[in-house]
């Protein structure tokens, strides 16, 4: 690991461009009152869920259309200067912060389907949609898109920075999601990577190319993506346990049991308490595994009772917890706003968020230990984890007037993700790397990895102008 | 469409690049045995399982270990001569043809399993072991490898070309199952992608680029793969149909239902012909569905018995064929020879196989017309499909000594190629492109999405060395 007690990174490297009054002018001209300079709406747009900062853009565009966010990027390499792409503004990695200056184009507008095909298990999108929004779309389909990660992002913003859920144990990430793309490049040519074909051989995987790159090699205008068979059955228990550990070990035989489990969430006592306080639930004040069993009658019914032997095998208690969609919905609901739950239990406190994902085997070694160190920091701090794909976030919940909590914050994150590596994982399983994780990625991926990355975005953006000093250094 | 009425991919542009005697010279003081000029064993590395042909590499290296590709692929780097990987050479679209001179460097011998994890479903191994060697190397852990196309491909090999096959419509493709790479790039650095977690949000994801690149934007030296549990319960039926389009009626309306079907495999009449006289079976010579369900007994009794449903609906004849595990591996083996049965069934006969694949709501309009076309040519053809995945091949049996049917052959390809991509599919579903599909790919994706791709690959190999006029044009 590079600079083990050093934190450059707890606030980002701020060196503006220049923006020409001429680029912001001819924005004006061509966007009228889907342009604004305004103090803040500025601010607004400089900024994300995370806890770094940085100057705001210099102005915003609010674009409608493809050919929006194609005249905005021409305008904007004309002038070499950059172009952020905004969606819900929910990613917590710095990935918005206008590091180098720029503008913000904002596309949460786009949000309308495109296309439904139903019968092809498919659905095309703007980018700007968010999940919910989606989801309410295609309620009378009988399909749904399970990818959820806490906030209500947007499927434009999922895409970049290659984002889960709850879900993704059995219906995949966006990587296995998203089918097709249509995007402008750094020149502002539009481009359509992929088909709705299920696979394909055809050329180098611009699509898969592309998720994960946290707009910049690209700014997404259009996401077709797989639905799923909404299904027949559903089955959900809330098991609570005497430890962490018990927890974590279930889950592990779980999974390698092959067990098609849709979901399997660890909360820790503190998050418990936290999600009670802010959902108004009473849920026990224990280590918890909520899970969620889907497909046909019979084989909700044999998951669920494999299970449950697990569960008491390892000292846990399980409660079946079926009964309605509603309740179901209110606990899932409580589940992902856990962050906020979080948040609001310590007011005015910023949170620092660990994204780390190991192997299966590895998820006792890798967690446990890291709850040792963050009990021994004193710290405020709460757990939750995806446990069921080897990924879990501490957050960390820091007085911000007191830096060196934050300091041991990320003495605590730098701790986490060595281990993380070393045990064969990665340091970002959904959030993305923005601009916090930087020197983690290069621990990761090595320098040889992150060269490669940075020659494609070379090859793909010369002028560095879409979303720069993010993921590496330029 | 380009060019709807000339065919100069008949044959491939051959423009060879010098090959300095001093390389060959290093070459073989480097390599010693492992080196050869030999005509034999250049002719045998300059052709695949294709029907293209160009003139043999000026010599091969059989590398044993990631620094032999490193020390060759620094060699040829350093005289800027191409370097083409060779695997089990089983391509079909002239991936490894030397259309640009240069050696061929086999990794066939890097065979080993390095690293078994069935705790965590996951295995790393040298890229020349073939499908079939692992799953026989790990036959003793529980777990199975599934992706098998018809030939006995290597992990490398299949990893370049983004294979799947027949377990593809349940288990995914390569896409979906390689989780890290180790790969020699042009400049001879070695350079790891991914991790064994499950999901990363790490940065560009160079595994994905990596898969179905064919060999241009690196050598892979070592592959770690998903592996899945031997399912508790296999069965298996052999459903025979009246027409090819009621047995594909009833693979839509499986896959539409969201059934976890394992294999849906279509053989036409004349195949199913051809692989009774290769395979000395006594199928009836109608269309049939080969089918097969994954799961636990219960969950396998309930797919049959939804799909048996759908068979009798369309008018089609369920053969119950779940008896022994020796008995479905002789059929499926039979399938996966089909296209050796085809060639034995004219002999001297070339083969032209086209690959399309289509959302499943348009698998009907897409094949059908193109049964007709193909039956009003008069050329000799058989047809087998994943159909489950919209996937599906027609080989078009053609006499060498009659340059019309050729002609007419790619004629058939192209219209039916068309027709794919006006049905939003994709030319290539497991194939790869080589160099048969490089006017296809242009159809497919636009000059835009291309220019990407040779952006990429100029960055990444700028003296374009690694496999080079395959893909697109350089």
């Amino acid at each position: 690991m590079n600079a083990p007690d050093t934190f450059s990174h707890l606030q980002p490297d701020v060196s503006l461009r220049p923006v020409p009054p001429a680029l912001l002018a001819a924005l004006q001209a061509r966007f009228g009152v889907q342009y604004s300079a305004a103090p803040a709406v500025r601010e607004q747009h400089g900024r994300d869920e995370g806890s770094l900062q940085a100057p705001p853009p210099a102005a915003v565009v609010f674009a409608h259309s493809t050919q929006d966010v194609q005249d905005a990027v021409q305008l904007a390499s004309q002038y070499a200067v950059p172009v952020i792409p905004y969606g819900a503004g929910s990613s917590l990695e710095g990935h918005l912060l206008a590091v180098q200056g720029g503008i913000s184009l904002d596309v949460s507008r786009m949000n309308q389907v495109l296309r439904m095909d139903a019968e092809d298990l498919t659905v095309t999108v703007q980018p700007g949609i968010t999940r919910k929004a989606l989801n309410d779309a295609i309620k009378d389909t009988g399909l749904f898109f399970p990818i959820d990660p806490g906030a209500d992002a947007s499927i434009g913003g999922m895409t970049a920075t290659r984002a889960s859920g709850t879900n993704a144990v059995r219906y995949g990430t966006m990587r296995e999601n998203v089918l097709a793309l249509e995007v402008v490049t750094a020149s502002g040519a539009v481009i359509r990577t992929g088909t709705r074909a299920k696979k394909s051989s055809a050329g180098y995987d611009l699509t898969r190319l592309l998720v994960g790159s946290e707009g910049t090699l690209g700014v997404i205008t259009e996401v077709t993506v797989r639905l799923y068979p909404l299904p027949e059955a559903v089955s959900a228990a809330i098991c609570s346990f005497p430890s962490i550990e018990a927890a974590v070990r279930t889950t592990i035989q779980t999974i390698q049991l092959g067990v098609p489990i849709a979901r399997c969430e660890l909360l820790d006592a503190n998050s418990v308490r936290m999600v009670n306080v802010h959902s108004k639930l009473n849920l026990r004040e224990e280590p918890l595994l909520l899970m969620e069993f889907h497909g046909s009658p019979a084989s909700v019914k044999e998951q669920a009772e494999t299970v449950q032997e697990m569960v008491s095998e390892f000292g846990g208690t399980a409660f079946e917890w079926a009964s309605t969609p509603e309740e179901r919905t209110r606990l899932w609901t409580a589940r992902h706003n856990a962050y906020f739950a979080a948040v609001q239990s310590r007011p005015g406190c910023q949170v620092i968020t660990t994204d780390a994902c190991v192997p299966i085997s590895r998820l006792a070694d890798c967690l446990l230990d890291s709850v040792t160190e963050a009990d021994a920091s004193g710290i405020p701090y709460f757990l939750v984890g995806h446990v069921g794909d080897g990924n879990f976030h501490f957050g960390y919940l820091l007085d911000p007037t007191l830096p060196q909590e934050r300091v041991a914050a990320e003495q605590l994150n730098h701790q986490l993700v060595a281990r993380a590596l070393a045990l064969g994982g990665t340091c970002t399983g959904e959030h993305g790397v923005g601009i916090h994780k930087m020197g983690f990625l290069l621990d990761e991926a090595g320098e040889g990895a992150v060269a490669m990355m940075r020659a494609i975005k070379q090859a793909l953006d010369p002028q560095n102008i879409l979303n720069p000093g993010k993921i590496f250094a330029a």
